[in-house]
């Protein structure tokens, strides 16, 4: 039976990390975002399932993924999932362990990415907290999003299996979900991320050879995917990248 | 040998989950943070290990976690860890990975909570922040905290093994994080808690039972405990509450 993977429609978001995973793994999903109906009836399908009153183990907030009776939400906890069944993580269980702490710091840097342009909440639009937003986005962009990448870069140094990949010698979700941290941030933040970058060219290769294996270029190139906006988790104004 | 915790000392902060399910599983530990020596030696025990450059799997941040040539970082992969090796989480995987995706959401809750009072980062101090924190909190505590709340009280219900634990029938590490994540919210929040808690009475009960299970009772009451304060992640500004 294919996974099927709930998420709002129209963004990239959290799912995006999802589904990076499930197309290297080459596996069958229903992208219930994409419904050919249009997005009223994707939003329709994700409420139902997020409210339904018979699910054991009902999501918090999307994404979330149905394997047959399981339902796991949590983005973090979706790659552990995928992780074992596909090979995105290593087996051995310090290994395994490392993979999953680099994808919940990875997770920490995605939502200081949202809380740039959201300081105040998601209940005010972006335009109602714009001072904020400036003064927030200036510390991200200069001390927190150095400090992410310096770390990354480390890994990538220290990694007994070679500097192409965070663990291990072969790609790991936590790689596909840097690849995809890393494509946000350049396109939110493309003045300071291009600075940055030239300071951790491990990082800034990561990014590259991702794109570049071939079932994640096949997904890229699809037609598939959607672009980013100013309605997701990584938005691009102006003003907060100078 | 004995695990060593390493975190800030003068807080609970993320380091209590961990210290919760060290005591409840009755293991020895070294708490890093305590140094007998005093605080400034027991920050530079912490930057020693967090700058080290001989380690293989560096932390991002603290809390992290010791055990021999192991070192774990991330509040919730030290519980997934300490989960498995002392009976605090099912063995069942599906269930296993439940209690961590309640342990994920706990984290997000956490979250939020320090932003509550630190919307625009961590680079400014309160008081400069003051009018933005005002806004955030009140959205925080008319909307997001009940939403928090009521997941874990639908949670507690529906679980097959009984309304006393969020997974299963015995206690897991997500029922002690639960409970320190609502003790803090008690703190910082009073008077909005003590109303929001007649509506989930289940988490209220678990918040009590919790408190007296021998064991975290016994720490509790050992005077090893730090009290919350307003450097920590649960601070008490009477402003933000109304």
């Amino acid at each position: 039976m294919a996974y099927e993977l709930y998420y709002w429609p129209g963004i990239q978001g959290r799912g995006e990390f999802v589904r990076l995973a499930l197309e290297e793994a080459g596996v069958d999903y229903i992208d219930i975002a994409r419904d050919p109906n249009g997005e009223d009836e994707a939003v329709a399908a994700l409420m139902a399932a997020l409210e339904a009153d018979d699910i054991a183990h009902p999501p918090f907030a999307p994404p979330f993924l149905k394997d047959g009776d399981i339902i796991i939400g949590q983005t973090a906890a979706i790659l552990l999932y995928l992780g074992d069944r596909h090979a995105l993580a290593p087996s051995d269980p310090v290994q395994r362990l490392w993979v999953h702490q680099i994808q919940l710091t990875i997770a920490d840097l995605v939502s200081e990415a949202h809380d740039s342009h959201h300081p105040l909440g998601g209940d005010l639009y972006f335009e109602e907290q714009k001072p904020e937003a400036l003064r927030r986005a200036k510390h991200f962009r200069e001390e927190r999003i150095p400090k992410f990448l310096n770390w990354f870069e480390r890994i990538l140094a220290r990694n007994p299996g070679g500097d192409a990949h965070l663990a291990g010698n072969t790609v790991s979700y936590a790689d596909l979900s840097l690849f995809q941290a890393v494509d946000g941030l350049l396109y939110a933040f493309p003045r300071s991320m291009k600075a940055l970058l030239t300071k951790v060219p491990r990082v800034a290769a990561l990014h590259r050879t991702i794109a570049q294996r071939p079932r994640i270029r096949a997904y890229l190139d699809s037609g598939r995917t959607l672009a980013f906006n100013e309605q997701g988790i990584f938005r691009h104004y102006p003003e907060l990248d100078r």
